[in-house]
């Protein structure tokens, strides 16, 4: 049931998520189950079993899928505070809110730290990338985010894999937003750590993550980890000693996944989702388009998951209105979350389908036409900002 | 519906959680909702303010109610990475395995702590606790688990925060199982932070925790957090600023911590809950005593919230048969985690009542005729084993 057909439903959400799900994933929840049952131990198994799967590694090639309670944040901590050894360092590659925030976590930490930072619309420079690794051979990881949903930004993970490796570091990628609706080659872009959730391109609901690793690798600095909830190498051990979360885990949003994962596969896995997230993102970016709403990216740099949009120029055009109104209407949108540009994002991935992204088109006709706002004047998308590239050292 | 009433409803969990709860707060998670929505922002700040009613503090004298995503393991740890400067250390006082979990804690966050340590069925020797925290000044905190779910003891909190306080330390209370469940006087028991989980006595699902501080003592040592995720300074004002969780929070897990929380004020708030509880737990022990099982510890030392029973001494008992047979009856119990005896224990807290409790112990009646092992010979329940009061040290 979708708000243009019905009294009351729920909203939808067109956001990086959490994310409109689809009633049968929801449906799933509806049943308390033991989280010591060997029923239950199954699940999880099937589970981490499915993931690799999705990833196309396995367990014979060492890899592992470990689940964690929390948000996706906490998956990336945990991999940082697990894996990164004493005297270890880790150059974050930056361009957006969440490469900045994993700086935020290695400060916190207290692991030193290299920031390669570039402006939110632009790739990092390779080279330069390249040169700091070279002449700095403490580097131990290199770290940067897939989908960068600050933007919508799609980083090049495979030579940024590349680079770390050339310069024996571990790759660590933040796929939270990609994984599942983007394909991702685990050995050509030199993954070591992959971190996701499931009410991302999954369509689970939120309440914990995970991380793919290799299991040697995950669990090769296990004494030096600083924290004990986020101990990944503790968490892996736990599912290899009798299947099970070592500390109380989610149930309901376990069923809710196992049910998602089916409903993914059932769908044709990563191709096809990726065929519905590209065909979202088509119809929405014309249809914004001829609204008058220009993307903040260029075309080229943009992923299908979400997208940046700039301000309408018009004054009548306030952001809060805007949201407050086409949420009225039934649709969810959601802020940005730039530096430098007002922008607000939408998304759309989650259980979002062609009507879906018309409806919404149509709503925010009606609000355009309700608060009177000019179409925007062309602009060239994603236009530089001068040319910043920046690297920031800690410690 | 209940299993001896139906075809194939879901098993009943006799456990210390995940736990069964009502149909609507099960149903309360059918909703996708924006997590930056200001509907949800409105029922966060709801949320957090009952959990202030219910602990009978208040904001105007200073108390919070920090929630985290993750399971209660996380907000314990949370509490020792942000609130104990540099310099600090803990005493923790531990009879079970959650004052041993917090120990773990501790060594991974490498923060200078001392166990004072006794047997799983004895109190803290206080006078010990007393005499450690004269000799050594050094110590900044205690910590202990108000309901230790390893045996169901119930540690005298009250004592233990005077003796604290008197000796200038803050007083950490891990009330995981406990809270709302047992009346607390937080201003008598001396408590400055108290850590519980939505799904114990409180009803809700899995998927995050709780922190209960006042303002002041959460945010004094806010730059010296050890950790991002675990934040909790960062995440009260993250409440503060926006009203938001820091990152992605568990949406469905929140709606069905709303409809819990309403189910509770419904039913008559703590009174109410520790009387159902309190009756469930009598009609379990009378029942389990007539069928022959002995409770592990003195009533004296027992709380109404999870009890462990001894494994019958007659050889036909196998505890994994008898925990299967019980499931295939449609009720799941829980193994036994001591370390000096064979138990197994039976939880009486979630959405339970008379009829489910004795609907379990016809069922374990049944089981014991299909097994054909014989009642247990009298034995005095809880002997002590041995004077074991130790301490030790760390760091």
């Amino acid at each position: 049931m979708k708000p243009w057909e019905s009294s009351r439903p729920d909203r939808l959400l067109f956001t990086p998520g959490p994310l409109t799900t689809s009633a049968t994933v929801k449906n799933a929840m509806l049943h308390d189950v033991g989280s010591w049952h060997f029923d239950f131990a199954e699940r999880v198994r099937w589970i981490r079993s499915q993931l690799l799967t999705i990833a196309e590694v396995s367990q014979a090639d060492g890899w592992e899928a470990v689940l964690l309670q929390g948000s996706g944040t906490n998956g990336v901590e945990a991999v940082f505070s697990t894996c990164v050894p004493p005297g270890g360092k880790v150059c974050v590659v930056s361009n957006g809110a969440y490469g900045e925030r994993m700086v935020h976590m290695l400060r916190s930490l207290q692991i030193p730290f290299t920031v390669l930072r570039s402006n939110e619309n632009e790739l990092a420079d390779l080279a330069l990338l390249d040169r700091l690794l070279s002449t700095d051979p403490t580097f131990t990881h290199v770290a940067a985010v897939h989908c960068e949903t600050t933007t919508g930004i799609l980083n090049p993970i495979a030579q940024i894999g590349g680079i770390s490796h050339r310069h024996a570091c571990l790759f660590v990628v933040d796929a939270m937003s990609s994984f599942g609706g983007l394909p991702i080659d685990f050995e050509a872009d030199g993954i070591d750590f992959l971190i996701s959730s499931p009410n991302k391109c999954l369509e689970g609901v939120p309440g914990f993550c995970f991380v793919l690793g290799r299991r040697e690798t995950l669990l090769a600095n296990e004494s030096h980890a600083r924290c004990l909830s986020l101990n990944l190498a503790d968490q892996l051990r736990g599912f290899e000693r009798n299947g099970q979360f070592r500390f109380t885990p989610p149930t309901h949003t376990l069923l809710a996944f196992e049910q998602a994962l089916r409903e993914f596969l059932l769908e044709g896995g990563v191709t096809a989702r990726h065929r519905r997230y590209h065909a979202n993102h088509v119809l929405l970016v014309e249809g914004m388009r001829q609204l008058g709403f220009q993307p903040y990216l260029p075309p080229a740099l943009q992923s299908c998951i979400i997208t940046a949009f700039h301000y309408p120029a018009d004054a009548r055009f306030q952001f809060p209105d805007f949201y407050r109104r086409l949420s009225e209407h039934g649709c969810i949108i959601y802020p940005g979350k730039l530096t430098h540009a007002e922008t607000f994002r939408i998304g759309n991935i989650g259980h979002l389908f062609e009507a879906d992204i018309r409806g919404l088109l149509k709503t925010v006709a009606d609000v355009q036409r309700e608060m009177g706002f000019a179409p925007d004047a062309d602009r060239a998308p994603g236009k530089p900002l001068g040319a910043l590239q920046s690297i920031s050292l800690f410690l």
